[in-house]
C-alpha cells in the first residue's frame, strides 16, 4: 500500500528536480516542487512572482534589525507548509521548501537528501539545456544558491542542511547519475512490509 | 570487476560494524574493523591494549597545550592509516578510523554512513546480546562515544562528522534495520558499467 510521502532535499546542480520526478513516476504518485508556490498563490490570492522572489531571497536574523519583511517571510513560509501539509494527505513526492521539517510528525515519512560534487553539478547544469536558471558565471550560481538554501534552512527549521542524520538516505547523485532514481526506488521497496520474514538488525 | 574499497562509518549502536560485516560477506571480499589496530600493532610491535586505547580517547585541540599524548597519537594515526592504505590494495570493507578520508584519493572509493535514531540504536544495543561494551547507562554511553566518534574525526580530518556530502551514501539503519546491507549492495551494484546503455543524469 502507498501510503507514504517522500520529501527530497537537493543541492543546487544535483538533478534533485529530475531524479524526484522520476521517482514520482515510477512509483505513480504525484509531484511537486514550484508547483507549490502556485497552489499556496492561487489559495491565498497572492502574487506567485512575488511569492517566489521572496522564497529565493536569503534570511537574515532576526537580530539583524532589518531585512526582507521577515514577518511576511514568516507568514508566507506558513502558508506554504500548510499547502504542503495538505498534499501529504495523499502519496506524493515533495521537493524543496522545508518539506522534511514541516512533515516531520507525518507517521509515514521518507526523507531523502541529494547531492553531488562541484564539478559534476557543473557539468549537470551545462548538459541539463536550459534547465537551470541563465547564469554567466555558473560556478558563482552553485555558491550562492548552497549559501541561500542554507540559509532558508537554517532560518525555518534550527537545524543543518545536508546533516546526514536528518534524513533518511542522502546520496550523491554524482557517483549514480540517473541510476540515482533506482537506489531510492529500492530503499522504498525495501521499508514495505515483507510478511513474515524474521526482522534482526 | 570487484576492484573497489568500500569504507563505512557509522554512529554508535547503529549496527554498521553487523552491515558492514554481512556487506562484506555478500560481495565475497574481506571486512576489516579492529583488525585494523591489531594488524598495525603487530607491524610495529606495539601493544595493541593501548595502542586501542588511544585511539579510543577524546582528541583535545593542540592549543589546550597538554592533552593525550598528542604527538604519540598522531604517529599512531599515521601507522593505521598505512595500514589502511595497504590493506586496499586488494578489495575489502573498512570500518571507521577515518578510513574514508585516509582513501580519499583512491580511485574506486565508496563510502557509506550508518546512522541511526537514538531510541533506535538503544534498542538495537539491548538486542545485541553482547556485542556492544557493558554499562550501567547506554545512553550515556551513546552520547559519549558520539562525542568521541565526531572530535577523533574532527581532530584527524578536519572536517564535520556525518555531513552528507563526505560520503557516497549516508542511510538510517533504523528504518531499514538489517535490509540496509541489501540498499548498500545496490549501490555498489548500480556503480558497474552496464555496457553501451546511455547515461544522463
Amino acid at each position: 500500500m502507498r501510503d507514504f510521502v517522500i520529501t527530497i532535499s537537493r543541492e543546487y546542480g544535483s538533478g534533485g528536480h529530475d531524479i524526484g520526478k522520476r521517482l514520482a513516476e515510477r512509483l505513480g504518485i504525484p509531484f511537486y516542487d514550484r508547483e507549490i508556490v502556485e497552489l499556496t498563490a492561487e489559495k491565498h490570492a497572492i502574487d506567485a512572482v512575488r511569492l517566489s522572489e521572496m522564497e529565493e531571497q536569503s534570511r537574515l536574523p532576526r537580530w539583524f534589525g532589518f531585512g526582507p519583511e521577515p514577518d511576511a517571510d514568516d507568514r508566507l513560509f506558513l502558508l506554504q507548509s500548510r499547502t504542503i501539509v495538505e498534499l501529504a494527505r495523499q502519496p506524493c513526492v515533495i521537493v524543496g521548501r522545508c518539506a522534511d521539517f514541516v512533515l516531520q510528525n507525518h507517521p509515514r515519512r521518507y526523507s531523502f537528501f541529494i547531492y553531488a560534487g562541484f564539478k559534476q553539478r557543473l557539468a549537470h547544469m551545462q548538459q541539463a539545456n536550459g534547465r537551470y536558471r541563465k547564469t554567466d558565471d555558473p560556478a558563482r550560481e552553485v555558491l550562492k544558491m548552497d549559501r541561500r538554501r542554507a540559509a532558508y534552512y537554517k532560518y525555518h527549521t534550527g537545524q543543518e542542511w545536508g546533516k546526514a542524520s536528518n534524513y533518511h538516505l542522502s546520496v550523491d547523485s554524482g557517483t549514480l547519475g540517473p541510476r540515482t532514481v533506482d537506489l531510492l526506488e529500492q530503499f522504498v521497496t525495501l521499508t514495505q512490509p515483507k510478511g513474515t520474514e524474521e526482522e534482526q538488525m
